[in-house]
């Protein structure tokens, strides 16, 4: 029921996706851009972003309507601006079944490049003129504006920090003053879109807003697991590809806090198979992979009581519920 | 008496970027990060940017105050993500007699690189943020926001065409298609800019755009000349550093329309020093250095035009004539 009901919700969104690409104006080398950017963003996905803000939505407004639908527009190409920058600063080659952007380009490495960088930028002005067209009042969209305005330099500055921490060592607490800018500020301005389109009440918003972080938290920690433990065949991805790049998610930090030895591994430029196995072993070994899953189930628990507190419509609860729910114990959920 | 007024606004400019950076709220690593921002921003410049804003500001209104002030912290913002991802993608090294961003980190070029990504994705949103506060109404906010996210769509849609031109051998009219978007883009924003916060009419908006369209492109092609011809001390760059990377302005499509011989150096990864100066020949030998500096001078005397035909003040207009004077004459004033 749940799984249903966000599958005919990502494909209202993607419906409405394909429209606004059938109307975007261009020509020359800039409209094959636009064709990569258009295949791009309705590669099959879960867009668990644009239903978190339909969600938030109806659980106060009890509809899904047209305008939603124009938003959400905007909240999906908003995550993928966030997407292609992170994938080329990441080293990452494939995403959702196909090329990452930087990869995407029959010309050179360069070019590929240079191209992602600036189509994210396209991508992210489209997304804010798409929220301005989404048809809700001047006020409301002024709000989400600035909302999306605000996160996206969030998001950038946890990017920065996420790229600083393969190079240093970072403390539990720093890793959550990345973790508060990176999914954490997405589930925010995502659901907060959702609240204030559907004129939620300020109290509400601020309890939203909390629920919001604690769901960020708890799909950081999860999607962190599966880059370092999933196979390739249910992760879409070589297995480790985090511990190659020396990145550090929460169950690293815990892993690192009790066992330096960790450290000289992720040291090292080029680690075997073997070693990548080691590594993941130590993780386990040390009670730090535990570790992570308490947190997760910890953040997924406050999220749930705390969406319960809203005043959304019961049934909009549920279907929140079953939304952490999933976020928190599948690893199946992310392609 | 020209330069003096615009080194006399660019001054009051910096004084508010320095304002401006004392209240930015960060902590830990993202502070560092703002301080090598604030450094990058305020490095002595022209700031022929907000200077624009300025004098079409005046021109309507008579006035500069506080509030123009505070819209060119966004301006310059503005400007400077731009230049970010622009030296970036075009391997540039040096700004304005400083590093350029990706290269001021002391870790290695992956996190220099990463980090300019995402330090110019939140500079521009702190740029459309600075425009938020500038103190003007709603109505104008509203309209130059709206600007600034549709020019900053242009801009990056030009940069694309720009680094296509590398592979390819432009037209002279796909090379106007590109510069329309570039700096002629650019002097939009910030006239139009100036223009709207002053109140100036629909119709006086519309010639204001022409001309910044015209000084955009006497702004490219005499920049674009310096960049192949220019010597560094004149310069602050390596010369001939666009041949090098097979970069393709207007002086050089009228050279490879009239000399197809310049395509076999051009498509050379490395060029001697002997070959550049080949380069610089054959460019000039066959009138294509002459005929783009014509194309300059037309763009001015049209810019001027259309100056004359709106209805500022005649002393701002003055100052126009002589900032288009500037942009199409001296070699000195870009470093």
């Amino acid at each position: 029921m749940y799984e249903k009901l966000l599958e005919k919700y990502s494909n209202q969104v993607e419906e409405k996706l394909e429209e606004y690409f059938e109307q975007v104006q261009s020509q020359g080398f800039i409209s094959e851009v636009h064709g990569h950017i258009r295949e791009y963003v309705l590669r099959k996905g879960k867009r668990l972003a644009s239903c978190s803000t339909i969600l938030a939505y109806k659980g106060y407004s009890g509809k899904v309507d047209e305008k939603i639908l124009n938003a959400c527009i905007g909240v999906e190409l908003y995550r993928h601006s966030i997407l292609i920058h992170d994938d080329l600063v990441d080293l990452d080659e494939y995403r959702r079944g196909g090329k990452a952007f930087h990869k995407i380009s029959s010309l050179d490495d360069r070019f590929g490049e240079g191209m992602a960088i600036f189509s994210g930028n396209i991508l992210y002005v489209m997304a804010l003129d798409a929220i301005q067209n989404s048809g809700f009042s001047k006020a409301q969209i002024e709000k989400v504006i600035s909302l999306f305005v605000n996160e996206f330099r969030m998001v950038n500055e946890s990017q920065i920090l996420d790229l600083l921490f393969e190079y240093t060592q970072p403390s539990v607490e720093e890793w959550y003053d990345m973790a508060k800018k990176r999914a954490a500020s997405l589930f925010k301005a995502t659901m907060l879109a959702g609240g204030i389109f559907a004129d939620a009440q300020k109290k509400d918003l601020q309890v939203l807003e909390k629920a919001a972080l604690q769901i960020g938290y708890a799909f950081d920690i999860q999607d962190d697991i599966i880059g370092t433990f999933a196979s390739e065949e249910q992760y879409g991805r070589p297995s480790g590809g985090d511990l190659l790049l020396g990145k550090k998610p929460l169950h690293i930090v815990y892993a690192l806090e009790s066992r330096k030895k960790l450290i000289e591994l992720l040291r090292k430029k080029e680690l075997s198979l073997e070693e990548i196995e080691k590594a993941k072993t130590i993780i386990k070994r040390c009670g730090a992979l535990d570790k992570a899953k308490e947190k997760l189930k910890e953040h997924a628990k406050k999220a749930n009581e705390l969406i319960q507190k809203t005043s959304m419509s019961s049934g909009s609860k549920k279907f929140f519920y079953g939304f952490i729910d999933y976020v928190a114990e599948s690893l199946e959920w992310y392609k």
